[in-house]
């Protein structure tokens, strides 16, 4: 088997087919026997860092939950009170901090999403950063790019509930309207690992909420390889026909950032005028019996109904609880020897 | 013995004398062997989340202490971070954040005080909201009615000092003047714990500051059960005749949220007018030599003077200390099964 | 050996040599050993309470990772949330503060910095105020006086990289400029604990940028009971002629606090006229090719220039790695026995 020790975790794309099918497989053990012995000491008496430059729910308390179970302790810290160097005050570089920290932990985990930077893009930057000078694996814990742990979570979820063989299935990654502006990076990552499992994909947005250009030739790339369908459609009903899965969700224009810094109000007045986009049971009836899903929290109401989100055919509280068993995986696997 | 797995704590009226005697033994033997082997792994590799509505000293260290003492791990959480839905703003619902945390965790306290709500009981509200949809205990660290812990830290400390019968013994509760807007949870938590294990009660503060009036009268009806007196007096003197215990404590008026917020500086300034109320040397030999309690943090000067609360009679820090081992007696009875 | 339980930690000075001998060879041991069980049951269920009334980097990081090594847990509290009473308003008294946490921990470690008070000592005041009351020791994480661990982490650094007799061993403590009004603390232990150790000092500054008149004394004492060299240049070359150890770091002046509370951008603005108070290659060059160390996080370009800080006679990584070395041995002798 492949050794993942050491290796960053920032997209899983950059992740082998074969290595995200270990994670998957350990994951879905350590679900089976979250307290056995053989997996309370994987990371005793360690130590995994994790920066918040954003606020979180899942995923601190997922991550903090994981390292717990593996016996060792994760750091909640804010950079904010870290003295780093910025563009406008003195402090400590990048390369000094992750020196050090390689010297302290198992590993670090960062969060920065769409309104703790200035243009798409610079969260991806810092976590290279990050990796580039850490000895110690880097793991995204969701940035403006990518969302590694959420796509390997909604993976685990429709794994368990439509088979280990996702090729055939379909799944329609569907724009939710809504009191928020969303980052790109859970889509992102669930139309780049959902097409590396060999699902067809459809993407359906509103004119105007174009993804990341280079993301979407990748998952064109990676259905060719599986000879899988891929399609994008403006049309808020097309896609939900013959769906095996649908994915609901929120996302900014391309021109969130067109001012310099994140236009979120601006975002969300937009985004609210598209009311027809709502995933409800009139539109789910369309499909293949869909599962629902979600990475959560949810505006209810506005990305899905309440009938759908509590629905018998979800599995957003699988897949939330997901996120702890593929992070328990992830930790043991990259940050094993210390 | 009555199986307390996955019970709610949130006012120990809710729970059967014998089960509370039960946390309080198991806490005792605690007390006693505080790092023996048989209490050191009762949540290994468990997480038990706090939410901290409000900050706190002793509640925040004793419990994230009790969950380390138990081999498991208490995770401090602000709600202000995580993108709850309010009345203002979209986010999840509480029926969503408790399911996934219900997946996630062991059980889960909750800190709600009287200037993060709107009106009396709104934080009652929200605790029992969260137990409507968690699978897993909600533990009360203090709420806007009641303060389980520190109820049956009391009374440990009672148990201790007094000797395990309390009936017949003497408990005055009675209002501090100062400078703080003080809730009315850890007096009426007393009360009513104190009525339920038979002490005679009396209540005295100034007229005006009435306290809730079911729950006084759950106090009285717990004293009938016990043949125990009742009284109320608003003599800052006749209720320290033959008290066994002295209990000094500021609270707010009833018409503290009259404006639809809590109008601290308002109950502050009429609070402080009311000079005499101070439990001292002089009041406190009115007494069968009683013993002096109080919740901390202790407003000195105010609620008491110097030479009584770190006098011989204090018993202070017992029942500060007392809080640690009963926290731990609940979370072992109540969360051990994951 | 001496018992060094229940010891409090403010400054090395009050530590006898052999004590302190006692902390670097356990820290030079756990380094070797680091996860061997013998180190990793030491605090096992016990509890470090850390109190940041500034936020730090490295610290939190490494006290924190140091208690997880030991098998304990480091709580992150923030004195500002805590009710503590104050100049100005009502609330709890060190004294009960102390008590309290007492009872629950094994060990109480406070960092308070330069912009956290109104005049230099008043830190230390609160540290040996803490100490006065508590029945567990006081460990300094950094105050506005002294930085006991850092100053340990430093000779533990020369130690391995000049062995283990400091006697003859020139240092030279030198001041650089830059845009941070810094504490006087690392400085003042480095210059304390090195004179112990036996080595020729050296500090150089600006006129103007005098330390504390009683650490000065107490370092020359030092150096004439180990019948070592001491002296203060103000020339920016002078002091590297023949140095083995290079330790350059900005620190404010003793006038700081002349408005009654610190000016920092007076302060930087004095501190950056002095373009020259650099260490560069070119000073490096007049040493006997001495070591570079530092107690991280560094204003490079300011205090150091990158090919120093980052050159091969930099040891302020092993410095930093160190930190959590002499913290895990300093916990384990004071704390072992609750």
């Amino acid at each position: 088997m492949a050794d993942l020790t050491g290796k960053d975790l920032i997209c899983t794309q950059e992740w082998s087919v074969k290595e995200l099918l270990k994670v998957l497989e350990l994951a879905e053990d350590m679900k089976k026997k979250r307290f056995d012995k053989k997996y309370t000491r994987m990371l005793l008496n360690k130590t995994f860092f994790m920066f918040f430059y954003n606020p979180s729910v899942r995923t601190r308390q997922s991550f903090e939950c994981a390292a717990t179970e593996l016996g060792g302790h994760a750091q909640f810290l804010e950079p904010k009170s870290m003295r780093l160097k910025t563009a406008k005050s003195a402090g400590e570089t990048v390369e000094d901090a992750a020196k050090v920290m390689s010297r302290y932990a198992a590993g670090l985990g960062i969060r920065i999403l769409e309104d703790k930077v200035s243009h798409y893009g610079e969260g991806d930057d810092l976590l290279r950063e990050y990796a580039k000078w850490s000895d110690i694996p880097i793991i995204s814990m969701a940035h403006d790019k990518f969302h590694p742990c959420q796509g390997l979570a909604d993976v685990m979820g429709l794994r368990k509930h439509l088979g280990k063989n996702l090729k055939g299935r379909k799944l329609l990654q569907v724009w939710g309207h809504g009191a928020l502006a969303r980052s790109w990076c859970s889509v992102q990552e669930s139309l780049l690992i959902c097409s590396r499992f060999g699902m067809d994909v459809t993407v359906a947005y509103p004119e105007g909420y174009d993804l990341d250009p280079a993301v979407i030739a990748q998952v064109k790339e990676n259905c060719n390889d599986n000879k899988a369908k891929f399609e994008i459609t403006h049309d808020v009903r097309a896609g939900y026909k013959g769906a095996d899965v649908v994915y609901s969700r929120n996302w900014m224009t391309p021109h969130a950032y067109d001012k310099g810094e994140l236009d979120k109000q601006g975002e969300i007045d937009r985004a609210l005028k598209f009311t027809d986009w709502i995933c409800d049971a009139a539109k789910m009836r369309l499909t293949n019996n869909a599962l629902f899903t979600h990475p959560m929290p949810i505006d209810r109401g506005h990305e899905v109904t309440d009938d759908v989100a509590s629905g018998p055919r979800s599995i957003i509280y699988d897949v939330a609880e997901n996120r702890l068993h593929v992070q328990k995986a992830i930790m043991a696997l990259t940050m094993e020897k210390l």
